[in-house]
């Protein structure tokens, strides 16, 4: 099987990173990319380090021809214009904007500040992080693939949701990202120099994630949950590491908690909680697919701390994208995945 | 005035940065530095940097001559060695270890996994944060100088506590330090192709520092009290960024806090709370003895967040040494310590 | 004495940093600062580091008011319709761009495509390197202040130039530059994800900073050269590393060459010329107004190599004004300038 | 076909990544893996970012059971005590020291300051420059891997000296390298904190890597010549850029040259010419077995520049050891290979 895929947005960050993936995935041929900047180029001019990818030229939004599935990296608002053309011509649709993640459009007001354009659409759409909705990505016409934060948040917090073993009214989240989340706009705050030795906090005030969250968290605890977020600029490219802070409603050793994840991740094939004695490092997950998980416990106040890092661009965008195209047409789950972190 | 002072430790981070606040001090001559790596060399082959300073050859540890003060930038145990000698030859002292931070012996032993070899000189030593200590630092024989975490975490909870406008017993604070906080030991763990785009947590499960700042924020607080403290390590050198998660008294705006925080510092000269719209930045007082502090308020689930940064190694170390100095000696304060930070 | 000062174009790198070393310079007193974006706005918006400095309102082009001296930090072109009006109020004038740099107003339409606007100005202007032009620059009404590049490369050259030591038509220079170099303009390419572990050579083709380089190399050789001048962008945000690649007209052992060097700069207060062992590096004069040099001799092949190094804000551009400004107005070369690099 | 595989010398950066090379090449199993600090415990503990690799357990030097080739990346001398015995148990060997790249033992003693303890192996020994020496490859028990600077070189000027376009005897070489160049050992001058902003040159005097290249270059140019090299150190851990300063025999333009690189590499899989107005960048190649090749010109004083980027940990060391594998049994060159490069 050879599925034709189109990507919308290729020259940002996250649709570099789909081209650079599914140039090497076995089961596909990316037959469109658009780019509204680069229009009528190749896409190594925007991207010189996939010169050895197959040729691609980039075209504006429009005629996609036939494909199997569209990966749309667009903005959101841009995102929600496109993606009931796509559906209306049934072309699959792995949207990996904020457009259909939440599940009630008045959220999505709230939060975003417009209308939903096709609120009709939201009953139907799958949220996409494998390990909690597998059985729903794998029919589903329309994937809303999770938000970076989200990605490395739920996997921290699902298994002791689940467990219902912490407070969930008493969660607080202290994040920090690298500076592709920011995007590829030409922006002051983002320069090099602005950013080298330069980290802080942004948006402490409340960012568009924490609903996204909050709508899963909730879902886990079985309970209509507030989460406290607060976001971290790092001075690096890639990477985010979630350090939730949480209230165990037991006393458990550190091995204890350890032994508890594990076993809730133990079939899943690209989340890891790591060895006694690791504390998971955003280079040890860089270029891959993978999570890795770490706990601490604090006897002394007893707070319990999960510590999660992943590639926001890969298992929180580009690869969480293709692992939902793979189960969405029958694929093994982590064809075109496996490629190992890039460290140092 | 010309103070004569002794710096022990000289080829270290701190005990650099010493070198270099001292060389530029109007009112002080660098008379000895010690170095056991470096004896007999100059010290600008430990330091090229300090080329332009004045010529300076390290001595091993030992007779250092008449000196009004010296600055101890000695690891810990080897500190409290040598801090007894000074004193006895009337020298008085900034010890920038955590030898004589710690009131208590038997905290220092259960932290520190040794015994405290000068238990009497734990009574007369003064924490010398100027801030909360002003007063009881300008008389002091023996000034032992905060480390970088509880400096930062200090100044961002001494308004709040002092007022009573925050729960002591809920306060959780989330830290990221730069790596030269790691020392300049040859070390495997902080190479750079260790750090690049590798942030990480590390001793999540407790912090040498805790014990130091649950001390002092518990005469702030005027009860026994107890942190959740969790420390990472950024991929920059410089810089402590503490993000203090804490559950107000009250309900107040952003400006409301703001306003407090403001009003308290309002005559200090190394203290600034950010106007409304900025974040904290680490870069924004690299090179500086100045503390910037932002809060952000999150009325959808009642957390307050107060935010400091300060460059770990001046008011986390040397800038602070130096500030203790100009209390002990009754110069203002702020003599050599007013370079504005370097940015970008 | 108190000078009254004008920063035009103060909210870029350039006019960051003369702020900063005027607010602490003895003699200055800032009277206005001016930047179009931040018109009316605190200039503490645009530069958060800032904050201690003494306040100032942004203010646009315009009426300066009475001043002594104007340091105009704005972009080519902008500056030669400013410095004449400056001039004719008596006003003068360190200017920082490249609009009064090269005496030849044909040579500037040829490398900035524009005819120069104020020929007349030309002869009058003086190079402001006080390490070559100390005498001419004092009693200067209009100082053109140089290039970061030409700074290292000319400080570097100059000795073995003046003495004839080497070929003229065999220098080759290889430069490194850190990114503030490219300003403070939002832009894609030096984005911290573009240039995060991304060193590239740049205009490898023709630099625009070669012609001043050969103006005053030439002057120096006593005849008319060319150079081949190669740039780069290093992953940093300061500093230059200039790598002369020389063509000796003598044999000399390294040792000889230093000394020869450090005879040139013996009375110099800004240039160091290293100890043997020790190679130049960008950290080592980090935020200061020190330039440090380097030899090495390949004996096998002949090549003379000297490397220098500068902080590109500072000697490469504000310090170095605030130099040829104490030079005009009769003070201590060195007064505001004698901050120690920090590192690390 | 199922290549049974050992790798001496697992846990420094280069044996971290043949093993993550080499876990997802199809046609090979790793049997064994050597690491005298971690002998006995999993490799995952050295290098956590392989946690999803097969599990390996480090073993120490010594009986490597049956294998049928074995990678060899210990340090020079390690590494010529070793070789010996496993190619007289038939095991064919890829060594990535620099002890079998030189013809001449004599010059190996010279540079490396030490006799060749298996002088008789050099003759055999074959140059794992496969854009060279492909035929010679295929058959060899003995191929020893290029260094990473050579390999950077030689992949840049090969065209130009077999073509005959360049003075062979004016060549000099301006190289730049990541941190990862240095290794993993722990080290005082490789710290984050001393590297960050901190680019420097080093060896400029004489650097190992020269005769290696000079014994190339030689043998393509077909003259005994010799190369002026100075190599710098980068603050980004991978990445090498060649900055190739030449002097040719002919005037042509850039075009000209792009198109001569590109005719001679036209059927090479991992060298590729840019297109004109794109400059190499080593974060286009990280990650990847690809080398990217541009020209610069400049008529005013008849330079020619070629500059060349490469991963060295990858082109520079690993992926090129493992493309030599492929060579000698017979599998595509570019088997396991194929990873796009990790940008941004």
């Amino acid at each position: 099987m050879t599925l034709s895929v189109a990507i919308l947005g290729a020259t940002g960050y996250t649709g570099g990173e789909l081209v650079r993936l599914l140039s090497r995935h076995p089961a596909v041929h990316i037959a469109h990319v658009t780019s509204e900047r680069y229009a009528g180029k190749p896409l190594r001019q925007a991207f010189p380090h996939l010169t050895s990818a197959p040729e691609l030229i980039c075209r504006p939004l429009g005629d996609l021809g036939e494909v199997d599935v569209a990966f749309c990296a667009l903005p959101h608002v841009a995102s929600m214009r496109e993606v009931p053309k796509l559906l209306a011509r049934s072309v699959r649709v792995v949207d990996l904007s904020a457009d259909f993640r939440l599940h009630d459009a008045a959220i999505y007001r709230e939060w975003y500040g417009t209308d939903h354009l096709a609120p009709d659409l939201l009953p139907e759409a799958v949220y996409g992080l494998p390990e909690l909705h597998r059985a729903a990505i794998a029919p589903a016409r329309l994937v809303a693939n999770p938000g970076c934060y989200p990605t490395s948040v739920l996997l921290a917090l699902a298994p002791l949701l689940r467990g219902n073993w912490i407070d969930p009214t008493g969660m607080l989240v202290d994040s920090k990202s690298g500076v592709s989340g920011a995007g590829r706009s030409a922006n002051q705050d983002t320069l090099f120099t602005e950013m080298e030795g330069g980290f802080r906090a942004y948006k402490a005030d409340g960012h568009r994630h924490t609903p996204e969250m909050e709508q899963e968290l909730s879902l886990l605890a079985g309970v209509d949950l507030r989460l406290r977020f607060v976001p971290h600029l790092l001075p690096q490219s890639r990477g985010i590491l979630s350090t939730c802070h949480l209230r165990p409603r037991v006393v458990r050793s550190q091995a204890e908690w350890q032994e508890t994840l594990r076993a809730f991740y133990q079939d899943e094939p690209f989340v890891r909680v790591l060895d006694p004695g690791l504390w998971p490092a955003t280079n040890h997950v860089r270029g891959s697919n993978y999570c890795h998980i770490g706990v601490a416990v604090d006897g002394r106040t007893g707070w319990l701390t999960v510590l999660s890092v992943i590639d926001n661009l890969i298992k929180g965008a580009a690869g969480q994208a293709v692992q939902n195209m793979n189960l969405m047409f029958g694929l093994d789950e982590r064809t075109g995945l496996e490629q190992l972190p890039l460290f140092p």
